[in-house]
């Protein structure tokens, strides 16, 4: 089985109050693709620059990540972010965007990456979401992020994508944004009803929720002492997320299977935002995880079987 | 066994995107009472005008909530808060605080209340908590809550208090401002060196947390389709969680009664924030409120014994 993903490649350049790292290997796709590669071959499409070196390359393949489809512009520089983290590491600002080679991106998708069993569209203009979507008809999962600018300048094709997808990955206040209701709940139950049979509503330093038609499940983020770059944590999580359904292919999906996918997401996320940029998920093995998601089930589980008496 | 609390009874008026109500029974000591009626017997000690009528008194004493030590001044007025909450009901502004009687308000504590077995200090001036503390020796566990304005103003006195307490009941932010310390887990980590041995997080709308020195637990709010009025659920929330830990009375308190007792407040909590002003807890039932508790286990539990074949 195969799963791939379409996103950014990029170097970003990120300040914290605590320290600052320039031009590290990151993008949607990247941290995407290290978190998933725990479960399943990953084929990554996307583009990149001639200053995309062999070094770069070997975060990705060393984890056999097929890189084939990144393509490489002759002349042209990667996709270029710098930001600035506040104090409680929960906001930030934009210093710098340069699109480069990712302005002009047109997603060449190898035989190998069309027929990928699932297939995940990172947050791109939501048009070309829709091209590849269209390319990839061997595809039994298929799932989506975007973000508030294609809420307010591509809604149209961002309803699209939603109607064919069948799950979709957001913010909750994006969630809110696209559906104009007040709570996650009947955000979501509105989300459910344009086409999708899975919602999960990403809550930053919160944790993140899942919501069917069955149900729903919520897990907090795990508490972290410290953490060093918040950068690439939604991404990494949706590549576990993704990545633990990707492996375990019974369809439909249960809400069963899904809340471990949580939990497998949430675990590697975690790890992602330890340390700068790609560094701490490079490095993470698998008996890492699995110690994560054990920690997680232990610090938010309760008894509710023990007889309680009220007096009202 | 009984509980008292010291804080404030007011009138609210609140508006939100979808409704309006004018001079509603309010005041943390108000919410907390209610949502803790359902644990132990309640003291309530603070102070109204003569606006405040048998009709809101009935409020509290239909569910046994001893109000003897709430002071009735002659010719005055009780406090008043009028309040906007904005379209996603996690932010608001304050339109109007009137403390009238509130202003000069000295907790006269009867023998009852000051031989409680658990005390409940309420958002109030620091000093006042402190004079109540010292009141009220018998207590064998004590908390606290507070907010930005008494870290901002009288930040002293609040760390007087904080090293008296058994627990200390915050927003997460406020624990962030009080400590100086960048995520959740290390400015609790601070807290616990103050005194407390233990510190609850309230995150808002997005559940909360309790640290002790044995370890943590986070529990996501109740995901309510609807909210009506968010005023009072944080007094809801702590009201359950003390009164659960009144309710059983073994010292020290481990991790696993205060997992038990963070459901039970955040159960109270989602039933006040579903109808405006005290309406859902006043006429709230204990079989309501345990089969809530069972749901928030239901939507938070996974099974973390599935074996997962990870590839690195």
């Amino acid at each position: 089985m195969s799963l791939t993903v379409v996103g950014s490649v990029a170097f970003d350049s990120v300040e914290t109050p605590a320290a600052k790292r320039d031009r590290m290997l990151g993008g949607a796709a990247t941290h995407f693709a290290l978190a998933a590669s725990f479960f399943d071959d990953v084929h990554v499409v996307g583009v990149v620059g001639d200053d995309f070196t062999a070094e770069h390359e070997s975060v990705l393949t060393s984890h056999k990540i097929d890189i084939a489809d990144i393509e490489r512009v002759e002349g042209g520089k990667t996709f270029f972010w710098a930001g600035r983290y506040h104090d409680n590491m929960n906001s930030r600002d934009t210093l710098d965007t340069q699109l480069n080679v990712f302005e002009t991106f047109e997603p060449k998708l190898s035989e190998a990456s069309k027929n990928a069993e699932t297939l995940f569209l990172a947050n791109i203009v939501p048009a070309i979401q829709l091209g590849v979507l269209e390319q990839c008809e061997k595809a039994t999962f298929t799932a989506v992020d975007s973000m508030d600018l294609w809420i307010n300048i591509a809604k149209e094709d961002l309803l699209k994508v939603i109607a064919k997808v069948d799950c979709i990955i957001l913010n909750d206040e994006e969630i809110e944004m696209l559906t104009g209701k007040g709570t996650i709940v009947s955000a979501a139950q509105a989300l459910l009803d344009l086409g999708p049979s899975i919602v999960v509503a990403k809550q930053g330093k919160y944790g993140a929720g899942v919501i069917t038609k069955e149900g729903s499940f919520w897990l907090p983020a795990y508490p972290l002492h410290e953490v060093a770059d918040p950068t690439g944590a939604g991404d990494s999580f949706a590549g576990g997320f993704v990545g633990y359904l990707a492996a375990h292919p019974e369809r439909p999906i249960t809400l069963e299977v899904l809340r471990r996918a949580m939990a497998y997401g949430s675990a590697v996320a975690s790890f992602n935002v330890e340390e700068f940029g790609t560094d701490r998920v490079s490095r993470l093995t698998g008996p890492e995880v699995v110690a994560r998601v054990k920690e997680l089930a232990a610090i938010t589980q309760f008894d509710d079987t023990t007889q309680v008496d009220l007096r009202r």
